[in-house]
């Protein structure tokens, strides 16, 4: 089928790809004029025949905000909008609502795969309304993996929250490695550590993806030591947490993996100074100043 | 090869069939007489030939320790003990020491494969001298899977020191997927909690083995309904948290999953009800007697 | 001076009773008509001699919402407004600028004290114009402490951001106390625990209000078999944690507090159901059903 | 009383002034023939009178160890040797059987006080047998706090239990306001943060001593810039998990505080190194390196 795509980076650029290797018809629009199909959004538009699929594939929060209340100013009634940006599932309701209240449709997808997207295909997390859903499978069935990696979550923000939550489980799980491989480092008991991690990959109950990117790493750096200690954090674990705590749901795990990413980013720790001056108060232990 | 196995159980068993089934000669000892081919230890070792291997498959602790000592009075400079149970890498110091000054190899073995080993290989994780785990080579190729799923570690205790920290990564995996179906379940946001995991098993960061297990866990029951939130805990991930804390590692993750274990067996929590009577106390809060 | 109450619950009766014996004139109301002094806001309004101060004491949220905006339509420029409520700091920029817009003041106070505050006096923790809290210092002085107890934290919403830090705080310094007696109850170590806890009043560095008010818990009820491991939390213990993830700040300890209440209130836990299916899956393990 | 004093560092020469102040005769010995009232501890045991009392006060570990050993040697049925160390409570009870074989008496006192100790008194946690606890109550009631400030907590090893519960409580109360003042320091809506700590201690739920200490940290250094978040860690914060992990007990906040200086100890993390490369790997997200 014909599609709009919106915002060519990284991620919209390859699934781009993917989408015309698999013979749909994709008009980009980027910013960047050198990579872009057509000038504006509202050639972009002009472009497509009613009814109408544009993808959204900007950063989340404003950009993504523009975007859709631009297209809602483009777009007819029975047209649809997908954003399949890392928006927050909040934000997919106000813009549902907005974009309900022209006649056009809205559809949020959480999309995982990174750069192996491309070729392996996407897992699409879908939220929306059951026929808009339906219209656009065609293209869904091109970008997702040949078998599942596709699922219509529920209604219009329960594709990102799925998404959001997946995310969140992925911090855990990077964090349980994480710390396997610190203490068998700290421990030295065990002397072929990327070894250990390599056997893994076979028979044990912690086989994975992430393992198998984890022994890549080993394979080029053996012991790490070309990297900082420093990881960012994207929206998702955040939202993770905050839905968590909204909702009076404990999640110590995933929420520890947040903090070790806040505390990654920190050169001195703020509160470890006052840990420090209460140590110094009472006990006149000496500090490391 | 000729291999004596102690110990017969779901474990034990099973891993003696899968030699039987790649052509080695097991002579088994249980204490259960009806599915023991010898009557006692000193029967089992008049059986094999040197240089003998026993592989010794009984639980940690005691009864690995008694097994371990009857067997240096029974063995010969030469022979080689296994010990392939979930035993703590100090003890197979001990063990290792003991069974040295009478000329007797050891070699400690992680074995990760649970229910599913048996058809599939076990993974393997071994420590002790490069000698004897060549020696005992051809019995780790039969009980490994096709491909990969076995290292050598390194010196006594590693073996069961890569396992241990193998079940903390679990440890720490299996609570993430546990909080972001709790987190699903509570939010009400999306519909699909089963088919979301189901569309996970393609394309996404956390595609993984317990994915697929839970999986199918929620196949069978697809909210849980028929389980109680109730978890044992083996001795590994009490061991890893220790070793830790010896060797100053922080593992919040890991840590808050083996916790989570703890407080999951109790009825009511000790520490919250003193949080109720300080709420009481100070506030005059509503408390729930 | 004069100033009107509205809310005359626990708290806010207390209060107007403290500010009474300190010789200030309270006009009270409440919905409750048996214990109000006005029959409606407008009446209070109406008794009150311009420049007017008007002291919010309702339950945060809706509530306090209503209050602000009815005062809002009631008030003349040069009035003031109070909110001593546990509103959240966001709701009190809100509420600031709506009755700027008319002229009216607004000073937000975080209120600690509990059942305590009538006769030891209330810690105040303020925010808002210069201006405006020192037209309200007589009040302020009043309802403090004899000494200390009072801060001026800074802008609109400095005092209830103080406050839920406060809560926050004390919300790890609970669980400290908390997890502390379970061990010691769980270790069987120690035979006089509430003689322990008692002892630890004097000379120690736990020493504390929240230790004085442990140790009166456990002279009316020394193994606390009388309560439930059961808490409610407040709005600020979830606020803290929400604000410390918006700016990437590591709140290990007080996050904790906070699940181990959400914990407190699941008679199963969701997760934990999903760490049992896990284990079944894999290890034929027992499950408890 | 008459009283010997091994190890006059820091706590025991303060105890040993103590005493002296409160008329006790004390005998003191010390490796640093400066400070030492005598030539070895042959030369102590025969200035005391039998039966004789020698309080230790050396480091924890092989120091006391050796230390009990000497005085086992050196003693005689009736006398009562004193740990007042920060012994683990394990070695308390080899300690006692082993002084026990001789006949002579054990106990262990958990001792709290810093460098407050010498004017205010020590809190003192004691385990062991009744009569020995009475024997040395002179002692006792000198170095305790003129009120309170005195347990006995159960058998031999339950006073430096308590003592180990005592300061695994206080890292969990440092840490929560530690992380209290990071967040206010990061969120910048309190102007005024030094200002909020002081008014904190009278009046709310927080007052205590850690918080008087803080604000003279506060005052000494008010964004304590002169200090690098660093943090040394005593035995008992790891006992007291280690305790915990083997009882079964979770300890969330405990646990994370000992965490927290753990993780200020590294100049870079290691498992955030493993974070930073799988980021790498599946996102093809920038890393530091």
């Amino acid at each position: 089928m014909q599609i709009g795509m919106v915002g060519l980076g990284r991620m919209g650029g390859n699934m781009a790809e993917r989408l015309r290797r698999g013979g749909h018809e994709v008009v980009g629009y980027d910013r960047d004029p050198a990579i872009s199909d057509v000038e504006s959004l509202k050639e972009l538009v002009e472009r497509l025949r009613a009814p109408r699929a544009v993808w959204v594939m900007v950063p989340a929060g404003e950009p993504t905000r523009a975007t859709v209340e631009a297209l809602a100013g483009l777009l007819a009634p029975g047209d649809i909008v997908i954003d399949g940006g890392n928006s927050h599932y909040v934000d997919d309701r106000r813009h549902g609502d907005e974009l309900a209240t022209k006649g056009i449709g809205f559809v949020d997808v959480g999309v995982s795969g990174g750069v192996w997207g491309l070729d392996n295909g996407y897992a699409l997390m879908t939220g929306g309304d059951e026929a808009h859903i339906r219209a656009l499978s065609p293209v869904f069935d091109t970008l997702k993996p040949a078998e599942g990696g596709f699922v219509h979550a529920g209604k219009i923000g329960a594709g990102h929250f799925a998404k959001m939550v997946h995310n969140g489980i992925e911090y855990g799980m990077m964090q349980a490695f994480a710390e396997g491989w610190e203490l068998l480092e700290a421990a030295d008991v065990v002397d072929d550590v990327e070894g250990t991690f390599r056997s893994w990959r076979q028979g044990t109950v912690i086989r994975s993806w992430l393992l198998d990117l984890m022994v890549r790493a080993l394979d080029e750096d053996p012991d790490l030591s070309e990297l900082r200690g420093y990881a960012q954090d994207s929206g998702e674990g955040r939202w993770t947490v905050q839905a968590a705590v909204e909702h009076a749901v404990p999640l110590p795990v995933i929420t520890a993996a947040l903090y070790a990413r806040f505390r990654s980013r920190q050169s001195d720790s703020p509160a470890m100074k006052v840990i420090a001056a209460l140590r110094s108060q009472f006990g006149g232990h000496a500090v490391s100043s």
